[in-house]
């Protein structure tokens, strides 16, 4: 049975390495809608590839234009488009948008009982309580994308959560791991672009650098696996190889390792619970040498805030990530250090009253708020 | 609901450690028949402490002197005392006796429809196909007891054998891993027993200090999971962390990870597929560096010969263990050289007309004669 998938986010680095995966198996896959934001030009080749039946883009003049040179495709535009993307009829939605505009479509594409392959972080870490929920009540399964989370789903296959003892979530250490805090007041938005093994995008790998990205990890895998906060464990892993790991009460450790090729886990999200032929092994002769060190709260302080906004629950995950999109916004302009990130997210969520069990209007006021800066 | 599992071996370093388990989790496991060879003060330890309903030893005479003693208990003895043993009316059988003897009551364990936990390793390597066909027959679980094969089986958890693209086998080196081969020439027996991870009976010290044991596990791979022999790869791994690990098709690697105790094994294959409470955990402090080395054949020529005579099949896997064990006693007793081990079962092996297909009458015999060193 080929699956159709439609993509949120089509023309990002998720969405482009999952188009590779769907052209590199057409005997099981084929592309339903997509959603893009303002690269037309990189759509385009989407469109000429692989001719989506729905297509939505962030401006209304875009979709207009794309209208009359691809009559037989159907063209929408933003919020409302991608709402009508995410409920297209499909087997699985990936959910590749950047940002909390993935939220409401997320939750739209769950109430219509289609599968997530989840990419978007902010929909965990901004709501995670209620799309799970919303999961649980339409009995749709959310798949993981990110290649810790994917690794901690396939070591959890087969098994039962309530065996669990720790999930260990190993943390590459970013672009300026081997440089100790002092270093870190003198480093460019270039240094921090430079991650030393995964090709990602541009605040992925900034949130990478500032360890926040691992928070988010932490924050999802608490929501996508039934642990405790405590029982949560990051690793540094310069390596990159053992993509995470899963101890369980009878002291076995179940490890899922691979190469730094996002559509490992990206193909795995497409054909779980099987698997299909790829083409990029991880060589036996690269597995030289794997290193572990615990991890250092002090150096990275955004993950310690992440591990308190996870303990606080209620809206202070929002706010922690709002505030930092904002903050990294700020950083890919130029306007901000590299340091003041982590300044900007710990006064805002030093200044927050957090509310506990929001619904959504709330979350994304807040997110909105954050977001833009105001408070 | 207590399983009864009954022990052939109790007294070995496997059997003792099941024991352990045992004592441990009275709530989930109770001692059934047990077997012993001649050490029958260790033996009354077992007796004291978990007073088994059928008991058998090697010999008449101890059996009719622990008769006495105890004679609430049934006591047997001999070859005909192990088939009691191995069909005693219990959950799980674990084989943990040493040699070929173990084969026979294996075999009439499974006609029974008793599930085994196998940590006999003749019993796969003399006669793999003979009992992989009486399991499926007789709809049992051969569930492995090694650390690697235990290991490959939960890397397999939830997992379809035909998306396996590569088991990969992890070896430590065993006591002589640093050595060249010329080094090789005049090591000890007491050098050979000092294994740097495992602690293990000393047969299987030698045969780790030889890689025949990895031969042997290599055997064992092929008839437990369903792969070919060009499948099936050996990596040196110092630390003995990663047990094992399975390649899928989709080049996600699953590994699993733990501590040198066995007795995390012997539980998995007591509980599988749940998992219970055990106090052992590997620390994440001692996980810092991981290092893997491509096997090297020259330097382990029984490795070779392992491969060579699972390609080969027939009755060459039963020559070469035959050949091996009577080598490594005379090792034991001082009678040869660490090196003369591989050339006796080199020269054993070159010398033996195949016979493929054997019954397991032609097993045996060849496995007395080459035991005995006759020809």
């Amino acid at each position: 049975m080929i699956k159709t998938i439609s993509i949120l986010g089509v023309t990002g680095s998720i969405g482009s390495q999952a188009l590779d995966v769907i052209k590199n198996n057409p005997e099981h896959f084929k592309l339903g809608a997509v959603s893009a934001g303002r690269n037309i030009k990189q759509l385009q080749e989407v469109l000429r590839d692989f001719n989506p039946p729905l297509v939505s883009v962030q401006d209304e003049n875009d979709a207009a234009a794309l209208q009359k040179d691809y009559p037989h495709i159907e063209f929408t535009y933003g919020e409302q488009g991608l709402n009508q993307v995410a409920v297209y009829n499909s087997d699985l939605l990936l959910t590749a948008i950047l940002g909390s505009v993935g939220l409401r479509p997320t939750l739209m594409a769950i109430e219509a009982g289609i599968d997530i392959a989840l990419a978007n972080k902010e929909t965990l870490v901004a709501a995670g309580d209620i799309v799970m929920n919303a999961a649980r009540e339409n009995n749709v399964n959310i798949i993981p994308v990110d290649s810790e989370h994917s690794a901690l789903f396939q070591c959890l296959k087969g098994e039962n959560e309530k065996e669990i003892s720790q999930i260990i979530i190993t943390a590459s250490g970013g672009s300026f791991r081997d440089l100790n805090r002092t270093a870190l007041h003198s480093v460019t938005l270039k240094d921090a672009l430079n991650h030393p093994n995964w090709s990602m995008g541009q605040k992925i790998t900034i949130d990478s650098a500032t360890m926040m990205n691992k928070g988010f990890e932490v924050i999802e895998a608490k929501h996508l696996f039934d642990v405790e906060v405590s029982q949560i464990t990051t690793l540094l892993h310069k390596e990159s190889i053992v993509h995470s790991m899963v101890e369980f009460i009878d002291n076995s450790i179940m490890a899922q390792l691979g190469n730094s090729d996002m559509r490992t886990a990206i193909q795995y999200a497409f054909t779980h619970p099987k698997r299909i032929h790829k083409n990029n092994p991880l060589s036996m002769n690269e597995l030289t040498q794997l290193n572990f060190k615990p991890m250092d709260f002090d150096r990275f302080k955004m993950l310690k805030f992440a591990y308190d906004a996870l303990e606080a629950g209620g809206t202070l995950p929002t706010v922690m990530n709002a505030a930092n999109e904002f903050a990294v916004a700020e950083f890919l302009q130029g306007r901000i250090k590299f340091l003041e990130i982590e300044e900007i997210v710990e006064e805002r969520m030093l200044q927050h009253n957090n509310i506990q069990n929001p619904d959504l209007e709330t979350i994304l006021e807040l997110d909105a708020r954050y977001k833009s800066n105001m408070r």
